[in-house]
């Protein structure tokens, strides 16, 4: 059911006449209505419907479910109610938290619980349904049955606006829950009245993040009625007789606090909320929020926010069906909403020592689910977002500086680590972002930082994995997944190291990278755990799941293959193609479902190919290295018409801060960063017929797929910028300076393109 | 058993040496050898026996008692075991709060939880015996018995330093146990290891005040050799099985943090802990570390506190014995405690909206204890500390702007409203130090201040006190009390309006004042309940303690004269000055032990006249009112003589923050502040030979007590200033520029001195 909407060129004029008077005649293509922010809602997405400017410190969006790790972001496509509209929101993670500072009107009955879903608890929830709700980029509008009111979203970078259209009503009210949270325990919080139609408050949450602060300040555009305040289910007010001594009715601090504004109501009288948040105070709330939404044009936030997002989705000019077009740019906007911005409008921030530090020359960034995006959100970064990718490296290192451990983040947000998942994949980060020719970071304390992360002498048993070269699963958990993904982090480091002359480095992290040869049993042709004695886990059961947890979330049917920096290396451990590329089509081979015991929420799945989750990510491009590209060709458009699309159930897996869809954007264009750190990307074949990508070095880089079809997926022919091609790769170099890639499809594998070994990319282990 | 230590000269060259070149020569009385911290520390003066500079932010001391109301200083002179050693404690008050952030040394087996006093549990506290400690200004050491280890403390404004002296031991500890508080709850904690000597963190206590943050940081004068980390009483360590996921040793948060540091020690090696403390974060309390504790020199920051003990005692030059002097310095000791800085080096400090603050242009003070210290305190602050006075008033006007509610502190501490106790008494503060030649305040925003305050709202009835004249008992709590004391600030804000020339509020407010005549029930010459209709409370037993909830802290005898603003309207409501003497006789008069039901910790007991409480404190001048000084003469010398002294007991009620303490100084000198925010003091008999009192304006004020002996306690007859003075009470102007006060005492009373009604103060009532 899709609106025909084509692509529009549309005058901005009316809006960028008030905010930029430079661009008042300027046309711009207004890419907006491609994007769906439902998709990935349903199922294991993951993802959130509601307002956000591009990397914005504000996810303003409803929230139907607190507690399932399947709507870790708070809304969930099947649920029938919404419990309100909370502040901040993390995007397509698998487990919740954020869920911050919920507001929710309601009318009739005051509630200052929250009710159950399954409406089995009366409470401030209120049943909706999809077909009263608008969700556009910036924008989102429910109407909330039980009460007839209406509510909009829009956001900036710090700050949220509500618009509210209530009923005719004596008793309608504003609720603000500070106990609401996703998952975890609010701490403590509090609230002041300040004056007659703004409050500011706080709650600290106890949850994925150790210890985190929010505050808020929140603007009414109509003077409260009355105010009430509760703390543990009962009203703050002053009565001689029960409360003895005085207590203020306009403040209160305690675990479990609600704030009330009461309204008499006309019909369809609109009241607008405007919350500005910071992790440092109330004053600085209040600076975030004056210095970003100024008034109460609501219209003009939604459209700035608009002017944001285009700017960034004009960076791919996609040409294709709607659907394509809805997927490519859905997906533009999924890779383009975290990390996120933290830090105030004066640039101050908290820091990982919950100290206040100012940004002054970077801006602050969190939210690095780096066991996710090192693979594709970043390098796509690298082409698109390079200041930015800048400005989060950088973040990271002052993480490094103020971590007590001084390492880098592993899974942070919001200055805390929550070492989540494995490995050390700032490391690939950084090193892809040094060679990729992104500016503003010192690289130096780069690569000290990456060092230390390899070296920490308690770390996830880095000190075994140098000494044995393995890390055995007698010792230490997740071994086989850790000394996989610690080789491929050290051969970033040893290629670093090259490049900055520290040659004793070079060979030290050089070595450490073919640690994964140590964890190859040839008779199984697969990667097994290894006690620390040298000896091979005995009674192996190569499916499986986790298999005692010597694997991070698979099978050694995954994970055998990470092993990116050192595909040739690889082939040559299965005594060359043949062998690695019939291995390979075992993986994609169709299982039992008992293959499956315990996967619980991974899905997208092609026999032992799970592409919702991250470690298959790259396993379909490996054909590529061994003569098979036209596999590789096969496998990705095969994904990208099965897992990807439109809408709220199209997202196969967590979209993970956005690496699912980076990896959807890639492939789209035709070409893969399997190995980031290196210089290559491997081709595959693009989905869709045409893209220009306009980089952020100011370049533009044309994919042009002739005879594209949906059954042409094979590539035919392939020319970059006028030259033919016949590598299955292409290099940093090959379009750092934009140009042209011409790729000819057609229904049947050229057999012949990309398939002699000298086409594959360099070998790491002939080069050491 | 008083060590023979008569008033020395010292020469204080070798510490001034080091630190002020200027007075290298000057030869400088020790008054600190007078000071006894011990004293009221056994009952219920909850007096602490640590280390403290003046007025200063860091009060570091033993904690042997973490619950009872009676020990809420954290020491209890009877007890035998100390847990530890906390930086922070309130002085004197009735309830406990503070103690935070504690250290304790240990030996042998470690022990992380507390252990119980009476030795049923094991912890971490140790025996210790009172031979084994010295107390002194600014300097604590005691021996802990179960360890040998020997403690001495010492402290600057912001830091306080420790030096143990530990056996010859595999096995030293130096614990940090976050989750101690003294009664109330910690919330949440922090603790970092930042490098091989340092620790930072801090701890949110919701207590009596409701939300309290105390951050710190630690350093160590020897390199740790081991450190651990306990939570919710489990290492913080990472095990690759038990964790599954990596976990800092380093750093933990959570309500239940300890934090250990190991050693090795040989037998006596001294190990120093310094420790700075910030209500705003860990950056601030390094800063504050490490700019008054620059290095190890234990003596020097002893001496250097000592120094300035000795610039705030020398305040006064007393003469007399031993005794007598360490009874009055110990009291300016106490008087000098509190309210106590608060704000960081960096002139920063915690508002009390939470967000962080500069104090530009004046100190920031904490710990206001109102209700009692507007008494005596604050008008001694008036002579010997007016800046700090000043500074102080500047504190509650930031309060002030600060409070949702637009109030005035009542009773405030660490930017938290306690709402304890009633009325609205910083109004007599600031309108004593209005008319006593404080300089630096914003005086018309003092005085908008002051009448917010006394026409607040919701605040205490105020509006029905307005309306009706009184607070009526079925409508509101301490009725009678409230009634009487927001009379007397009345009062005080009416004299600032007149003075400023606001006609209308000097009149509205001289209205006000008189309100107690609405509750004085001629029929049992005494004040008593009145309802919202205009009678009596039936059933009326004079004696029932708060009787209902209707007087503070007392019955009608106590609260009857309160009415010091209007003593002459009162004396006219008893219809004159021989029903009143008899009345107030009766205050005197011994009583039954059933009189007293309920009264549990208020002590000093002369009759209905309670000492240990602050209600009483001005009743024994009221016979100067009435042609009877000499009842006031021989009383105050009683209650000096019987409920004051230099030893643990001496203290007959909660010292309250130095208003006891402030009581002893001024009776001691010869005359009282019976009405702040008038002009005069009652004169009485000096409790001293002489005292020189150095006032802060540079002038000096002599007291002089011809024939002083113990037993002559009568005013034979005086001059002030070389003219004959027959009067009762002496103004401000008399005294403001120094000069001298010469009494002559006898053993029998003078009754023709200041018998005559002329001679009394000038009454109110008469001149509206």
């Amino acid at each position: 059911m899709h609106k025909n909407i084509i692509s529009r060129i549309i005058l901005f004029c009316l809006f960028l006449s008030a905010c930029d008077q430079k661009q008042t005649n300027e046309i711009i293509t207004d890419y907006t209505p491609y994007v769906k922010p439902l998709v990935g809602t349903l199922g294991e997405g993951n993802t959130y419907p509601g307002a956000q400017v591009p990397f914005g410190m504000v996810q303003l969006s409803p929230d139907t479910e607190r507690w399932n790790w399947g709507a870790a972001s708070g809304y969930e496509y099947s649920d029938s109610t919404i419990y309100g509209f909370s502040m901040t929101h993390l995007h397509g993670t698998g487990i919740p938290d954020l869920g911050d500072i919920l507001f929710m009107p309601t009318e009739g009955k005051l509630h200052i619980n929250s009710g159950k879903k399954d409406l089995s608890e009366p409470g401030y929830l209120s049943r909706f349904s999809h077909k009263n709700e608008i969700t556009e980029a910036n924008y989102y509008s429910v109407l909330l049955n039980d009460y007839n009111i209406k509510t909009e979203l829009t956001a900036t970078n710090r700050a949220g606006l509500m618009r509210f259209t209530f009923p005719k009503s004596d008793s309608a009210h504003i609720v603000l829950d500070l106990s609401h949270v996703l998952r975890h325990k609010v701490i403590w919080s509090n609230v002041r009245v300040e004056d007659g139609s703004t409050i500011t408050g706080m709650h600290q949450v106890k949850g994925w993040a150790k210890e985190r602060y929010v505050y808020f300040a929140a603007k009414f555009s109509r003077p409260f009625d009355e105010t009430r305040i509760f703390s543990n289910k009962k009203e703050e007010k002053y009565d001689s007789y029960k409360t003895y001594r005085f207590k203020s009715s306009i403040e209160a601090a305690g675990p479990d606090i609600q704030f009330v504004a009461d309204y008499k109501t006309e019909a369809s009288e609109q009241i607008l909320v405007k919350v500005g948040i910071s992790a440092i105070s109330t004053a600085n709330a209040i600076k975030n929020l004056d210095t970003e939404i100024v008034d109460w044009d609501f219209n003009q936030v939604k459209e700035n926010g608009k002017k944001l997002w285009n700017k960034e989705l004009a960076k791919f000019e996609v040409s294709g069906t709607q659907e394509q077009k809805e997927t490519f740019y859905t997906a533009a906007y999924h890779a383009f909403m975290s990390p996120t911005n933290y830090f105030d409008v004066d640039r101050s921030y908290r820091g990982f020592d919950q100290n206040i530090h100012k940004a002054e020359d970077f801006d602050n960034y969190t939210v690095f689910s780096l066991w996710d995006t090192y693979r594709a959100t970043h390098p796509l970064f690298c082409l698109t977002q390079a200041d930015r990718n800048a400005n989060m490296i950088n973040s990271m290192l002052e993480h490094y500086k103020q971590s007590p451990d001084k390492l880098l983040p592993i899974w942070s947000f919001w200055n805390n680590e929550t070492w989540c998942m494995i490995g050390y994949h700032a490391v690939p980060v950084i090193v892809d972002a040094y060679f990729k020719s992104v500016k503003g970071v010192n690289w130096e304390l780069a690569y000290e930082a990456c060092v230390r992360a390899a070296t920490h002498p308690q770390y996830d048993a880095t000190q075994e994995f140098e000494k044995l070269g393995y890390v055995p699963y007698d010792i230490e958990n997740e071994s086989v997944s850790k000394t996989l993904e610690y080789a491929y982090d050290d051969y970033c480091i040893a290629r670093m190291a090259k490049a900055l002359g520290k040659t004793e480095d070079y060979k030290r992290f050089s070595k450490r990278a073919m640690s994964y040869k140590n964890l190859f049993d040839p008779k199984i042709g697969l990667m097994r755990p290894k006690d620390s004695k040298g000896e091979w886990m005995p009674n192996f059961d190569t499916h499986f799941f986790k298999h005692m947890g010597a694997y991070t979330e698979g099978t050694t049917w995954q994970y055998t293959w990470t092993v990116p920096h050192d595909v040739q290396g690889l082939i040559n451990s299965y005594g060359g193609n043949e062998n690695f590329t019939n291995k390979l089509d075992s993986v994609f081979a169709s299982r039992n479902d008992k293959d499956y015991l315990g996967v619980d929420d991974i899905h997208g799945r092609i026999g032992e190919y799970w592409h919702g989750n991250e470690p298959s990510h790259h396993i379909s491009h490996l054909y590529s290295y061994a003569g098979q590209a036209w596999k590789t060709q096969e496998l990705t458009r095969k994904i990208i018409a099965t897992q990807y699309g439109n809408k709220p159930g199209s997202l196969c897996g967590n979209d993970d801060c956005g690496q699912m869809s980076a990896w959807y954007i890639f492939n789209s264009m035709g070409f893969y960063p399997v190995c980031p750190g290196s210089d290559e990307y491997i081709i595959t074949s693009p989905a869709v017929p045409s893209v220009r990508m306009n980089m952020s070095n100011g370049n533009s880089l044309e994919i042009i797929a002739q005879n594209y079809s949906e059954t042409n997926v094979y590539i035919q022919s392939l020319k970059i910028n006028g030259k033919e091609w016949d590598k299955t790769w292409l290099s940093y170099s090959d379009i750092k300076d934009g140009g042209k890639i011409e790729f000819v499809l057609g229904d049947t594998p050229n057999k012949n393109w990309g398939s002699s070994e000298k086409v594959s990319p360099p070998s790491f282990s002939d080069n050491i």
